[in-house]
């Protein structure tokens, strides 16, 4: 068993690492990092559990500590749900402090030495840890991508050989991709927001590092453009796109690629049996009805239609954050990066 | 004074026709059809009125008629809010017998001589009456178009002059667009549904009619096509739609361009000051804070961005449905063709 | 193992059934009943699942069965989520055939032999089988109460010690108490609706039987009256209650009662560890948060506080309906009445 | 035209107030007061209009002032719409400098020399004002009620001849009840929150105030006491209230009392037509449908039945806050106290 800690471990995303941590075959965790006034207490007395799946009360009595590499010596890797504008600089002292980081904040996710991974798409990028170590850092930082950012690649990935060079996408995302007071009632109910900060940018460069290939310890960025429309929409869990990809190939031959589809990974106890799945129904996949497939790791696709067209869905805060770095963790682990 | 009916007065769009009717400074609400058992009895015992708004108490004792000319002899012009598979046969009756017929139902859009009017975009193809009136027809029939489309058309009549080959458009379609019945609360509830049977096909041949050029009596479709992806989200009312052009030309110049923007009519009524307004706001326009805008007859735009991208909004049982009608009415009334 | 079976399998409380029988200790799921022109058919390929919750594919080839107790022969015992205007009949040609019939349907709740029962609450009340029994059945019918009436007396139960004479209740009901198709979202969107045709009288009258005295084969009303308003609220799944009992007992002393509260039953596979369970939180119980305690099965009660005044709240349709069933059916077979 | 002001003028009740003022018939909206960052700009630049209700361009370009006597002298009333924490000093010092001040706060509103009014409940309670002229106060302070209890007093005023002893209520609030940003989506969304902070309280006591009797100079509280349980749930605008009232008169009674009841008040701009209206149909109120009547002035009661049970709903922010004191202030200009 490996011992791991979360940072911010209170928050939405958070409270997510707990919840799919909290019995993991590998990862043992020991760990609750959280504000400076919580320190020293129990967790089960610090949180407020805000997840609709019961509280793991074996985390209950896990004392919370500060977000300091020194209070944290016990563990090998930490997971970070910090805020980017702090995990800029915690990331870091955690990995010089020998300590590996699975980040899920974006502040390090497009430096040149830091790998931005999905297992099922970019196993090989991982390879930058060693160019992280050739700097002289004793622990490493790998991050997963933005939430909707980890659906699109995602879609793409079983159709990645029929070439493209231009992606157009429409996102109807969940209030959860806020955090818990990210978006007010008044704001969202029986309304859309068409716009989320930043958030097309993430998607129209993270997708291409990505799908990027990895050569002499640098990543070349795939060879298309994406264009990203990003709005709320008044769902709970579970981010909806929208795409066009200019593939001449005709629907059926993507169909084919789509079933067929083997994610160059296996073995990792959180990857889904299908981690990305055709629906042929008509009006699927739908966020409530299907974003738990997988327990929440599985992306869905559908409506694969001449254009090329398709919808993608996945779980926000499961395949889009806490679950995306844990997968990540597992497959470093696999590859004997710890 | 012009007096005029309703057809389908009890559902949806027929309560928007009578709510919008009821103090009309050109046309005399005279007569309500609905179902055969409603006939003979008032208006305000029949209907269970559904709007938001105050029930128009001066149209409460309007006689409900059966939906046949005969009954409804003393009117010059009807509405027709009649489900598709009832207004292909009705619609033909009553223009046959020398009523005029302004069509919300999809049944006769795409005939070759009947015209599908916007008066912002194509007032001239009221044209096409003519060609009726040569067929022998007393009456005619002007359509306007399913409310999804004709968002997307007023918002690119102001750039039509910027030349472009292709449009591309995500749409998040408000429930009230299926009827009150027409969406199951546990059906859209906390979820996004990613299919609206027959809107894609209708966004993607009735733009190019209405944005057509009508020639020697024939509407030559327009030189581009549309790629739709249609998806129903938990809005009330207003049609969300997310756009791409393929237009060169800098932001800047589709700015002015919006911003001179005047429509080739004016002086209707039920014209808002503003039929397409620009807004400068990045998140904006959304539903529920701009559907009601020009008494809900303006379309709102938002987010111009390069691309190009642009999100389009307006309320669909208003502007995309009775408010289309009754002002296509009234700019057919002002061409003198009642 | 008991062969069992659904009836009314593919509706809103049918799929409930078999998603809780699909794995269950006791009873093997052999037969699943819905409409004629599903007969014959796997049940896979006529269900259309609309649970958030994945599809038991191990039930995907049972085959879909007429209702009637000759085509269900290989049955002991069937649950019925069959509508009350059906399942009048129908419930009683299978008990006549020799056939148990746990039956969720209002039709023969308040009938003098027929038992209406919460394991929790009143689990004496099955001697009623033997009336059933003396008057020639061979098989049986035993009901749970409706959905509202289930979580008042559940949470009246521990509390009962304490005497009362009136008890007041406000309801917040979720949609999916009406069924899949049950509430149009153009209704209860953004709304409130303070009408549940039949919902006050049944929690009027139903929660006298359960909480009565079963003397000489007849149940005695138990000696207080209700007085109920029901509403319905925008949330998909879980009763919230809000009532009043006049106790005058310190409210300590209540809590008390909560926390020693020990049902009269145990070791049955569906009962929940905590059947009612006391939250000392200001702001719970809610339904989004607590409806899935005890998978389901938890009443939660909530804002103990003077008056006496208290807030209860339950899954409706697994507590408030398929499931109380299915827990019914094990104390009966405990009881061995099988 | 009296001159007034809104002091928090940027806020959910603060706009409303601005709404509801802009074309006023007796008042000229001067001056508007928020944080001393917005003070010296215009109105229209520092506002986030949140409204689904158009700008009121008039007001555009009044300047902001900072909240305090000296900078608003041109007034002889301000609206208060300021949290009750400053509210508490801030009105005193209006008030003491000579500006009659009515509002919407909860500060004062309990105390002996405050009248604490509903025009058509206890329009005489305003001769409270002399009491604090008699204390030496040029100006004076109005207070309105916290909004359910205005629901609950109007729902009770045509009936308060019938005696009673206990009232039991039961909320269902809006979440615009708690300001724009009170309430995160992730918080209500699917989902009942059975606790309001303080709003039971303020329900039991004020109620009893203002049904009280105002005899040499003091207030009497009403010879009843009150039962709340007051719960958030989904709805954007509107409370709906779940009556019990211990009135013995037959039901048809209470709905003539209800037909035939005037308030003592007329001749008031802001007055609806009908106070409170009585509505027969079994599904009425609702919020999304009701609360607009009387621009939002009427409050609607239905379902009402043997118990005595009722329902009552009125629109929160208008009636229940900015309305019901302007409304104060229209009784207060007429009674010369200005």
């Amino acid at each position: 068993m490996i011992n791991v800690g979360v940072l911010g471990a209170t928050g939405a995303v958070g409270q997510r690492f707990v919840e799919i941590l909290a019995n993991h075959p590998w990862f043992d965790l020991v760990t609750l990092a959280a504000s400076d006034r919580s320190a020293g207490k129990p967790y089960g007395k610090v949180v407020n559990w805000r997840l609709d799946t019961p509280f793991p009360e074996n985390i209950s009595k896990v004392k919370v500590s500060p977000t300091s590499p020194k209070s944290m010596k016990d563990v090998d890797l930490v997971f970070s749900a910090l805020p980017a504008e702090i995990a800029s600089d915690v990331e870091v002292e955690f990995a010089d402090a020998g300590i590996g980081v699975c980040s899920n904040a974006s502040s390090h996710r497009m430096e040149p030495d830091i790998p931005l991974v999905v297992p099922e798409v970019n196993p090989d990028h991982l390879g930058l840890i060693d160019v992280q170590r050739d700097e002289g850092r004793d622990g490493f930082i790998v991050t997963n991508p933005n939430c909707s950012t980890i659906m699109m690649v995602m879609a793409l990935a079983p159709i990645r050989s029929f070439k493209f060079s231009n992606v157009k996408v429409a996102t109807m995302q969940a209030i959860s991709g806020a955090g818990f007071a990210g978006v007010a009632a008044m704001a969202i109910y029986d309304n859309v927001i068409p716009y989320i900060g930043q958030e097309e940018q993430k998607m129209e460069t993270e997708s291409l590092k990505i799908m990027g290939t990895l050569k002499e310890k640098k990543v070349i960025n795939a060879p298309f453009s994406v264009s990203a429309s990003c709005h709320r929409v008044p769902v709970i869990d579970g981010h909806t796109l929208a795409v066009w990809v200019n593939i001449k190939n005709p629907v059926k031959d993507l169909v084919k690629a789509y079933q067929n589809y083997k994610p160059p990974i296996k073995g990792l106890p959180t990857q889904p049996e299908k981690s990305v799945l055709l629906m042929e129904e008509n009006d699927r996949p739908q966020p409530r009805l299907d974003r738990m497939r997988g327990k929440g790791m599985t992306v869905s696709v559908g409506r694969l239609r001449e254009g090329v067209r398709f919808v993608a869905m996945g779980h926000n805060t499961i395949r889009g954050a806490a679950g995306a770095s844990v997968l990540n963790a597992e497959l470093i682990h696999k590859k004997k990066y710890l």
